[in-house]
C-alpha cells in the first residue's frame, strides 16, 4: 500500500468521516465523526473495507462496530493537500455516535457558544445497544 | 461566550469546514478544510462571522483570506459529543484550497492509496492569488 502521508509524532492521523450519498454529482452527506487511525488502523480499513481506529484512550485498534454492530462501509476517500488528514465517505449502520444520534455533530450552537435544542431524534436506543 | 470545549495540551482544538448549502432539509455540502482553532481564533470568528485561525507553523492568529480575499462566513456550527472537534457550515469565497481547487479534498485515493486522476479543474489561479 502508498501510505506516505504526514503522521503526528504519535503516529496518528486524522480522519473526518462523511456519510456517502451516492456516486458522481449527488448531494453531499452529513458529517458523522471524527477519529484518529494509525497506519495499522488505516491498512486494516482499507483491506476489510471497513473503518478501523486507533484508540487513544485504551491505547488499542478497534473496529467500528465491534461492540454496536454499527459498522462503517467505505466507499471512497481522499487525502488533503498536506497529506495530514483524511476523509472517508462510508455507509453506517445504525448510528455514528455512542449517545445513539447518527452523527457525533448533534449539538448545534447559537454564536455565543450557547447549545441550541436538539432537532433530531436518536438512530438508535444506546442504552439497550451499549448494555450500560 | 461559553466555550466550554475540550482543547488540547497547546490549547487547540480541530474544526472541520463544511460549505453552507441552504437551510433545513437542504442536501450537505461538501467539505473544504480542516484547521485548528485556539480560543482567541475562536472568539474573532465568532465576534466577526469571519472564520480566523491559530497558526501552528507560524504561531499567530490568522484571517482566513487576508492574503487571498478567500473568506469563510459561519453560518451554523455545531460541537461533537465530546466536545472536542468542531465543525463549521460556512460560505466560501473562491476556493478554500491554497492550491486553487474549491476543497482541500480535491485527491481521491483508490483502496491501495494511490492518487486516482483529478476529477474537477481549480477554482481560482493560485499562482496570480498567492503572487508566488
Amino acid at each position: 500500500m502508498e501510505l506516505d502521508f504526514k503522521f503526528t509524532s504519535d503516529g496518528l492521523i486524522p480522519a473526518i468521516l462523511q456519510e456517502y450519498t451516492g456516486g458522481e454529482g449527488a448531494p453531499r452527506g452529513r458529517i458523522l465523526m471524527f477519529a484518529w487511525l494509525n497506519r495499522e488502523a488505516l491498512e486494516k480499513s482499507l483491506s476489510t473495507g471497513l473503518m478501523h481506529y486507533w484508540s487513544r484512550s485504551r491505547q488499542k485498534l478497534w473496529l467500528k462496530g465491534e461492540t454496536s454492530g454499527h459498522t462503517q462501509k467505505i466507499h471512497r476517500w481522499y487525502v488533503d493537500c498536506d497529506r495530514d488528514v483524511l476523509l472517508f465517505e462510508i455507509s453506517q449502520t445504525g448510528g455514528a455516535c455512542h449517545t445513539g444520534y447518527q452523527s457525533c455533530f448533534f449539538q448545534e450552537l447559537d454564536m455565543e457558544g450557547k447549545s441550541l435544542p436538539i432537532k433530531e431524534e436518536k438512530a438508535f436506543d444506546d442504552s439497550a445497544v451499549y448494555k450500560k
